[in-house]
């Protein structure tokens, strides 16, 4: 019996979505391709370097270096790879605000290197103070958030990246989720604005792209050689990635979005994602729910349990902050018309009404 | 101008192939979901525990543990990750020969492991005596190749695991690539005929499943659970796998192609693929070239540098081995008409001819 994905309808949680209808095509076609072995595969090897273009003009670095990664965890971990290597410590730390994804701790424990998690401030942002605490010669890393995974803020890259030189560290900005809308919101976050010196920033999430196309950028070619591995019997003779064998549909997919989005699709769609966070903001504020501000295209709110859990028996896909609330990813796929369904339910389900309410009610 | 992927007619090279169509279909169908969120997409999470079961039927495992990883070289990785993690030295090294595959070394650098690297024998399998000589107490994994790279060759997989389990050490099988034919080969490779802990088995390349879709499998629960972190904002509560989004497309496009082809069509494309490879061995040692007998469907053979370029300046996608022979790997995609058209170009290039010769030439 052949199974169906699930449909998008109702998925809140996910920071992926439905890809652009030319990056699925584009997947499509290139589904039978390996950027990881250049020498058999070199059209994707091409588009593979059009790609990393594109994303160092949304990232305002020019020749970037870097590669499609499978997602933003391999660019995190990838990031964390290079600041050890190039570590003149034994006893490498990272410091990061606690708002950071948990990817860092699977790098932390992969790579051997020591965790500082410091907390952030009352805007959800990495405390400055805290982060200046932390740091000190063994500081290969630090950390900033441009985006992040539970309220969508973003840290004071600038004044991260002026603690990081002077700890003798590399900044790494997380905007695996925040980069596609991060060129509209006025915020300072990427190569231009501060001394960063690695990014990971992903197609595949609000860059309308098919998964597996994750972004890792870096700021010069010799921060990339840190991760060069020699490659016997490919035609390349060294390759970079964590993973070998790639995904040449990821890669295709995110050219084919890029060039069809950037820059009036990506700022359109980024408008009316934040538009609609912050619709739903103002109606759960009405119902007098605790809502934490978006300002990016992502709501949490406080909720109680019980009713979360009978929002997902309706079918609603949502998931939870470190804190319990709920949290509202507003996707491209995410439409008022969805917003507002799962309003009503949430409704219904708070005045324990068993039958669905007339939209207007 | 939109690129095309290259077509595969002149790839010998690669071991990944063709895509069988269901494989295709069934990647397309779910090339928007992510089994690294489980909560959000529970049908290609159900679908994931289809493929596990296969592979383990496929390597002798009952009730496998492990995962669809996005290649061999994670699910390698991977391996060493939990070898280290349940090491008690402070530094464990890795025992493998030198016919394994160049992720491990990025395994090494990564996990921060010493990697001793043993020499291989006449048979350019592991030299028995010499793994025993290089384990010690420190030795946390042995690496075991099954289906090596450069001669598809299967290293004394029942014996290495014995010299594991004498050194209190892990023993890692390395079948990415071989996994899908030495069901058919009468190799002992798996976990029915070793003590084997865990294994890299890709359904993206002989189990004509599209890429990303690598296998880490491994003998219980409790070795993945080395790998385990927690996942915050997510249904699920914790994540064993190196990336964190992962394609589905992949997934399903692994279950799609075991459910069609285990056993009977991987065991018809064994057949087809190893007469290939011993039709073109023979029909190079008639030409007086030093060939490597193909045990499984991968043709070594010493041709010139001069004449490796010429083959390459046609169109051929081939690559070398360390010591510089030509290699051909007889994938599903390798017709016996591809092999003789090869032939002819080999033939007319030797004969420094400048014009193509007819196919009766």
């Amino acid at each position: 019996m052949q199974r169906e994905p699930q449909s998008f309808d109702r998925v809140l949680s996910s920071m992926c979505s439905e890809p652009h209808p030319l990056a699925r095509e584009a997947a499509e076609r290139f589904l039978a391709t390996n950027p990881g072995d250049p020498g058999t595969y070199p059209t994707v090897t091409a588009l593979e370097e059009e790609a990393l273009a594109t994303l160092g003009e949304i990232a305002g670095l020019e020749n970037p270096s870097g590669y499609i990664a499978s997602g933003g965890t391999e660019a995190n971990v990838q990031a964390v790879r290079i600041a050890r290597n190039r570590a003149e410590t034994r006893t490498p730390n990272v410091v990061m605000p606690e708002s950071a994804h948990f990817s860092f701790q699977k790098a932390a424990g992969v790579l051997g290197v020591d965790l500082r998690i410091v907390p952030t401030d009352e805007r959800f942002r990495a405390d400055l103070e805290a982060v200046r605490a932390s740091v000190d010669a063994d500081t290969a890393l630090v950390v900033g958030v441009a985006g992040s995974t539970e309220y969508g803020r973003v840290d004071p890259i600038p004044a991260l990246g002026e603690i990081a030189r002077d700890a003798g560290a590399m900044l790494h900005v997380d905007a695996a989720w925040g980069g596609f809308v991060l060129p509209f919101s006025g915020d300072e976050w990427h190569f231009g604005h501060a001394a960063v010196d690695t990014m990971a920033i992903d197609p595949h999430k609000m860059g309308q792209a098919a998964v597996p196309a994750g972004g890792l950028l870096a700021r010069s070619d010799d921060l990339l050689d840190e991760l060069a591995v020699d490659t016997p019997y490919l035609e390349s003779t060294s390759q970079a990635t964590l993973t070998g064998t790639r995904s040449g549909a990821g890669v295709a997919s995110a050219v084919a979005a890029m060039d069809e989005l950037w820059p009036d699709g990506y700022r359109e769609q980024y408008r009316r994602s934040q538009e609609n966070a912050e619709w739903l903001a103002a109606e759960l504020e009405q119902r007098d729910y605790d809502v934490v501000e978006p300002t990016l295209p992502l709501v949490a709110a406080e909720i109680s349990g019980s009713t979360f859990e009978a929002l997902r028996e309706e079918g609603w896909r949502i998931s939870r902050t470190a804190r319990d609330e709920l949290r509202v990813v507003c996707m491209p796929h995410v439409t008022r018309e969805m917003l507002a369904s799962f309003l009503e339910d949430l409704d219904r389900l708070e005045r324990g009404a068993s039958v669905p309410v007339a939209s207007d009610g």
